[in-house]
């Protein structure tokens, strides 16, 4: 099959961008030094390009993508690197299961769900989850005494990874892992978990870093500087064209919009409806017509793969291999 | 089974609402007066609620989308108000199928794939697709020459239906259609298909409203003023709680953030992340516990809908009915 077969709108992957990137990756932080985040791509046919490159474990960021990387055999050791309040469907993996608890409340539904391991979830810096440094002590006893074993800490410096100065991010880091340090001094165990693709060749704690993005690449990382490339472009048809714009058929319902709207090359996006893009071409571009092909790049890979259903794999214009997107949904 | 039971994040409609909406629509554009438009919703069980209420007339943005209607016996006159480049999939519906043109690409693609009728889809100000008003009757003849029946014209004006203040909104509805009068003076045909949620009571040439909306609302329509009322909202658990914050479980993969973050009532959403809320309380509401359960109402609802595989029908606290989001992908 070529490209050109594919329907539209269609995400896919290059192949040589997504090797240069995990070949990159697993040669700087190899075996357990990488605990490869799945909620960038949610598709273990990906997954596995990323264990046959000798990362056993795995970081999740839902429970449905925990049960979907134990269905896959992939389960020999799956970090949910977030809070449930139920934890049962998790106790029911065949697989090894831990779990970041910051409260009591995360605590018992860990023990009462029937996990076993946890890591304690250390606020860092970002506004979002995990206990106080101080008090990752507490926690770490409060889950021992529910009968859990505490593999360690994790802590996810997320207000620092996209950080353009690199400077600015090195000193986020080293504020941010000597909070985790101080935490890990308190709990103990092997695990100290951090990172993401943003500051994955800084750090000097963490026992794993949990990087995701550099498989796909986002253009949000684009300022950064990193030795990783683009992987994931999505293939429109351009459907309508009139005096100073054209309309390809891909919109809001195939890209993550957070970041912003989608870039493409030589192009000018104007703007996104549901299922549109409106853009016009650069100066001295030829307009675009009806029937065309185009690439956008989305500004944010992980929300863009949710909405779809595959993820074709290309070189050139070989369309190699169309993996589901299986672990989508919650 | 109770609101409490679902697991989170989980798509909520509120029936009371729903049922509002759609009786009120209904009885002020009957019959075939509305085209609703399954895009906001995406959800065959919700279709069937708008065709009980007499509409037999359907308006799709994707080809998927008209599969699945025509899957669920809802095919009796549906319109895809898009334009395609490969109309076979169409051609193949056993399904009364109409598609927009607006180009002699998109007319070949509709004649070869087997579709019998088309609207001649017209630019109303919207800079998106359709052809130029002055160039319709051109479009309608080679529509007619390839051996299409034209049905008559489609314009959106999708550039007028969020304006704030009416009297804009309405001289906006006016300037755009007298373009389409203009266009179907020139194309004939018994329909004249336009309009949208925020314009459903502005229009007096149009044969049809394509209103989708109106069916469940986005809070960006607060501002207009309308009679149908917000009937879905986001049900999340809150999973970690710091001084000064919290943090519920839906994030940017379960929400379309084009039109900005969600809101809770009461709370100042801070930021979301891929699985994640984090929000504050108001002065002098009760800090949020980890384990409550929080309401999200999504700024956008067509692009939060096409994350979910359900909608969940309520009345209070009773779950009344699990719907498949059945028209996702394309």
């Amino acid at each position: 099959m070529k490209l050109h077969d594919l329907p539209t709108p269609a995400l896919v992957v290059e192949r040589p961008a997504l090797e240069h990137n995990l070949d990159t990756m697993s040669r700087a932080l190899p075996g357990t030094r990488l605990r490869p985040h799945v909620k960038a791509h949610k598709c273990t046919a990906l997954a596995r390009l990323q264990a046959a490159r000798g990362h056993a474990g795995f970081t999740c960021a839902t429970v449905r993508e925990m049960e979907g990387m134990a269905r896959a055999g992939l389960g020999d050791d799956l970090l949910l690197a977030n809070e449930v309040l139920d934890a049962r469907r998790l106790g029911a993996l065949d697989a090894r299961v831990t779990v970041a608890v910051d409260s009591p409340e995360t605590i018992a539904a860990a023990a009462e769900g029937g996990v076993r391991e946890v890591l304690v979830d250390v606020n860092v810096g970002l506004p979002r989850c995990g206990c106080a440094p101080g008090d990752a002590g507490r926690i770490a006893d409060l889950a021992r005494r529910a009968g859990l074993l505490v593999r360690g800490v994790m802590g996810y410096e997320g207000h620092v990874v996209g950080l353009g100065d690199p400077e600015a991010r090195r000193a986020g880091v080293e504020t941010s892992m000597r909070s985790l340090v101080e935490a890990h001094a308190q709990v103990g165990g092997p695990v100290v978990s951090a990172g993401g693709t943003g500051t994955w060749d800084l750090h000097r704690d963490a026992t794993e870093i949990q990087a995701g993005s550099y498989a796909l690449m986002d253009t949000a990382y684009d300022v950064l500087g990193l030795p990783f490339r683009p992987a994931l472009f999505l293939l429109s048809t351009v459907i309508s064209t009139s005096p100073g714009w054209a309309v390809a058929d891909a919109g809001l319902k195939a890209l993550g919009m957070d970041h912003g709207p989608p870039s493409i090359d030589g192009c000018k996006v104007w703007f996104c409806s549901d299922e549109h893009v409106t853009f016009a071409g650069g100066a001295g571009t030829k307009p675009p017509r009806v029937g065309e092909r185009i690439r956008l790049r989305p500004a944010h890979v992980d929300p863009t793969v949710a909405y779809h259903e595959r993820l074709h794999l290309v070189d050139g214009d070989d369309v190699l291999e169309s993996w589901e997107v299986d672990l989508r949904g919650w």
